[in-house]
């Protein structure tokens, strides 16, 4: 997209790229609720559920146009470049685009590149945070990121190494785990074998760990295992991308609150 | 609080752990706003703006009994042991408690510490997630916590060293930075001059590092900075509490996307 492209009496309105969050409509932001419904047109991930948009324009007089442009991990149905190009084009026709992205937008949502080719386009644009799908799926397991007790950070890491790129550095990961710092591993199903082999350097088979699929949403549900047993389970029970991985001494807490809820309950029953 | 305690007959509603976003009322998620509105007790946080009550009640038919429990890093108003009582005894009592925090719970939020002390208690406990600070941070910075092209992961920690702790391990936070990770450091103010000097170690002095203090509310300002300037920087420029701290390539990004768009305008004008 080039300068001379961008017509100067036309008014440009920003574009946002906001966080439809991890599944549940009531876990979007009151301001993401209020921009959507101020679009005309609407550029949605595949990770954004169908439940999502039609909750926010229940009753609403009109719907914007809707375009799926998602891209599952590995294979591209949308290549990046087309979307941004669309973005630009649709802002510079005058429309009021909303790019919904599952999760927050901010954390591997490619924000980054987009931003910069709208920008660059000479197209105002705006981030509306939204919950990010490994936070909703500590909260499903019942515990949180950091627990002063156990964590005093967590590390959230992508699985999913680039084309050309090495990909994280997992024995620096596994190091500052050990240290006591929460891992939440996103896009990690295809790499979990190599993933454990190398956190097994650092860490013993015996760390508590556990996979969430869509957490929040209809379909949540979660295996709490050891680092040991992770890729087993994972086969065993059918796991299967998109799902979020959590490792840490923090499961050890929410286990420990569980039993003695289930205690409780016993000794009341 | 002991079993005998917990009156068998009364109906007890769960105590819910809600996320008050980072400081614009309009952050809050839907099922916050839902589960305030349906509240009949709200022990609120001195982190949670008055705005933000005000909003969610603008309108309502009639307002929760509100308590404020403000904790401060450091000088604890009130203590954590008596918020645990309050939050138990009320709901005991057959209130509809909701516990307001800034942020999110999970995140740095001593939810773990009032869950166990719920479910002990025989009290129910669910957590609505909010906005965390440290993303409102990078948002307001014009970047993402992660970009495949210079993060391939982000660290949050705290700076605040737990008494009888040694704290963090901030040779492996360094080491693990140095590899393509993103550091955003919570309640790190009071240690800056400590922090830059274990990074040190690992990170160049040259390495982008950024402060925002009230990230999405009304009195938002930040500072670009180098990881080798910034403690002077925010002593300089008058920061203080509660504030973020972001060190790492991400804010490479920005910069040069913000320049492209400044030269841009600089061109059309």
């Amino acid at each position: 997209m080039n300068h001379a492209s961008v017509p100067a009496s036309r008014p440009v309105h920003p574009v946002f790229l906001v966080g439809a969050g991890p599944g549940d409509p009531e876990l979007l932001t009151l301001k993401a609720v209020r921009v959507l419904r101020e679009s005309t047109v609407v550029l949605v991930d595949d990770l954004v559920g169908e439940t999502v948009l039609d909750s926010v324009f229940q009753g609403a007089p009109q719907r914007p146009r809707v375009v799926h442009v998602g891209k599952r991990g590995g294979c591209a149905s949308t290549p990046q470049a087309f979307i941004e190009k669309l973005m630009v084009r649709e802002a510079l026709a005058g429309e009021r685009v909303v790019r919904l992205k599952g999760g927050d937008p901010l954390v591997f949502g490619r924000a980054g590149e987009e931003m910069q080719a709208l920008r660059e386009a000479g197209v105002p644009v705006q981030v509306v945070n939204g919950i990010t799908s490994g936070l909703a799926a500590v909260n499903a397991l019942g515990t949180g990121w950091t627990d002063r007790r156990h964590a005093q950070g967590v590390l959230l890491v992508t699985g999913h190494a680039q084309p050309g790129s090495d990909g994280p550095d997992w024995p620096a990961i596994g190091a500052v785990a050990a240290s006591g710092v929460t891992l939440v591993i996103y896009m990690g199903m295809a790499q979990v074998a190599r993933i454990r082999e190398a956190l097994l350097q650092h860490l013993p088979p015996g760390m508590p760990a556990a996979v969430v699929q869509q957490a929040s949403g209809p379909g949540e549900r979660h295996a709490r295992v050891t680092l040991g047993t992770l890729v087993e389970t994972l086969e065993d029970q059918g796991f299967s991308s998109p799902a979020v991985l959590v490792i840490g001494r923090v499961l050890d807490a929410a286990g420990a609150a569980e039993a003695a809820a289930h205690s409780l309950q016993s000794l009341r029953a």
